[in-house]
């Protein structure tokens, strides 16, 4: 779709034109609502591909997007935001929306703070919770945020109508938003996110240490095909998210370990023997509830 | 299709017609590998429902079924077991096959032995790696062990011919059959099929237990939602094998919780944090390497 005459994004600027960069770029175009992208990265054959399938229009450093975007979409790794916001800085202009969509906001909120200074309020720190297995611009999907939440976490200082904007051009995206405190947002993701990929990573590393690895692997189900579907994500991207997020995950690992205390006590509890299948009773029924509310494929 | 002139099971007998049962019978009914089929139940219209979809061709009760059938197939929960098998025991007659489809073995090698006496080794203890969410003869399909592993855990008095017949009748259902000491079957299982159930449902509980729950199952997404996918299982089913197996259970919880305090250190690590990238990369690899060589969709 070509776009509307007068588009929500006039010049966008994705820094990273993979999964997550290249479906905004494309869920935009979808609406009508961009004009014309610009694509910065590292690495030339991604940004070569990602203008091959349409999803940007140029290649552009940063200093060119500064200097022509109307929005700034940070779609890195987290490892990489320091530098690029310290190159940013200087050239930024005042009607300039920056933000991100990194798995973790009171780090980035801490840098963007740092890092530019009185422009911090032009930087709205975002979390798409949508993703995939598959990364690159090959993986890029209009509809990749259709129907999923992204939590922004505007600063103080952040004007109402900048936040404003940020939100409709999420919404045309077709994702719902929700505005929440950084460490809110961390604590919640290193619950329900973070926390999940630790375990799930901890426990292949348990079988794989185990003895008879090779006979356990070989009797593996579905069961242990779901569980540890997450186990096999990137390193260097969850080193990073673990690192990031480290005192709410450590509060969840703690917490998550009483529980199985709990747990394990009912299954060694043969005085009570349904303490066990109240615990298993109350987990299945969330579990089932959750599934039937969830908007989740 | 009709049965060939000599199918390998001339009469077969279905303790339980649900999902494992019904797709048993349906699947060497596809292959034309058994003549006529008695369902055994406790509920009427789980049978009548088998009879209609024809899974099974005529109701029957247990005496009939041991008059009748060449091999009974006992698809029940593990807290029948023991009940079937006093039933069974006096009217067993001396060719009839008997096996099951209990997700634990030495248990039920052990009441095959107490209850059977002598005729313990017309018992093959069996477990079919294959399941899925869905429940009822409804959900019977004739190529749900089509590729997936079957472990029989036979006695030492269990005469060769009796095995092969067994093997050959899983094979025709398109499995896999792998023999195996029933204390290593249930070891490997407590691995890698009911530590990730213990867990999955312990975390599940977690989360529920947060003081805010509701705005954290809001964030959840797809990496939680294949996570917990096994917490919503029946907790009755998982009950009985939790506690059937619950000595192997109980050294997976040990073992893993000494592998979660060893990667939480390394999250802890601020001097070496590529410690927990090595860890990281292990499990992706290893998960990433099972996934390729598993038949597993």
């Amino acid at each position: 779709m070509t776009s509307t005459p007068d588009p929500l994004v006039p010049v966008l600027a994705v820094v990273g034109t993979g999964l997550i960069g290249g479906s905004f770029a494309a869920a935009l175009r979808r609406v009508g609502q961009v004009g014309r992208v610009l694509g910065v990265g590292r690495q030339p054959a991604s940004l070569a591909r990602a203008r091959e399938l349409g999803l940007i229009d140029e290649v552009a450093d940063l200093k060119q997007a500064a200097a022509q975007a109307d929005l700034i979409f940070l779609a890195t790794p987290l490892g990489a935001m320091s530098e690029i916001l310290r190159t940013l800085a200087p050239l930024l202009r005042s009607g300039t929306l920056l933000t991100d969509a990194g798995s973790t906001k009171s780090d980035v909120a801490r840098l963007a703070r740092d890092i530019l200074g009185d422009r911090h309020a032009q930087f709205i720190p975002g979390h798409p919770i949508a993703g995939s297995e598959m990364t690159g611009p090959e993986a890029a999907d209009p509809l990749l945020y259709h129907g999923r939440k992204v939590v922004l976490t505007p600063f103080e200082a952040t004007p109402g109508m900048v936040q404003h904007r940020l939100i409709r051009i999420w919404e045309a995206c077709g994702a719902r938003v929700l505005l929440m405190d950084p460490a809110a947002h961390d604590q919640a993701l290193a619950c329900v996110s973070h926390l999940p990929h630790f375990l799930s990573a901890a426990y292949m590393g348990q079988v794989i240490g185990s003895e008879d690895a090779d006979t356990r692997l070989n009797l593996a189900g579905t069961g242990f095909r779901d569980f540890t579907r997450i186990a096999a994500g990137s390193p260097e991207v969850w080193r990073d998210i673990f690192f990031s997020n480290r005192a709410a995950v450590l509060r969840e690992i703690d917490s998550f370990e009483r529980v199985l205390e709990v747990w394990r006590a009912a299954l060694e509890d043969d005085a009570h023997p349904g303490a066990l299948e109240a615990l298993l009773e109350q987990s299945a029924l969330a579990r089932r509830f959750w599934g039937g509310r969830s908007q989740m494929p």
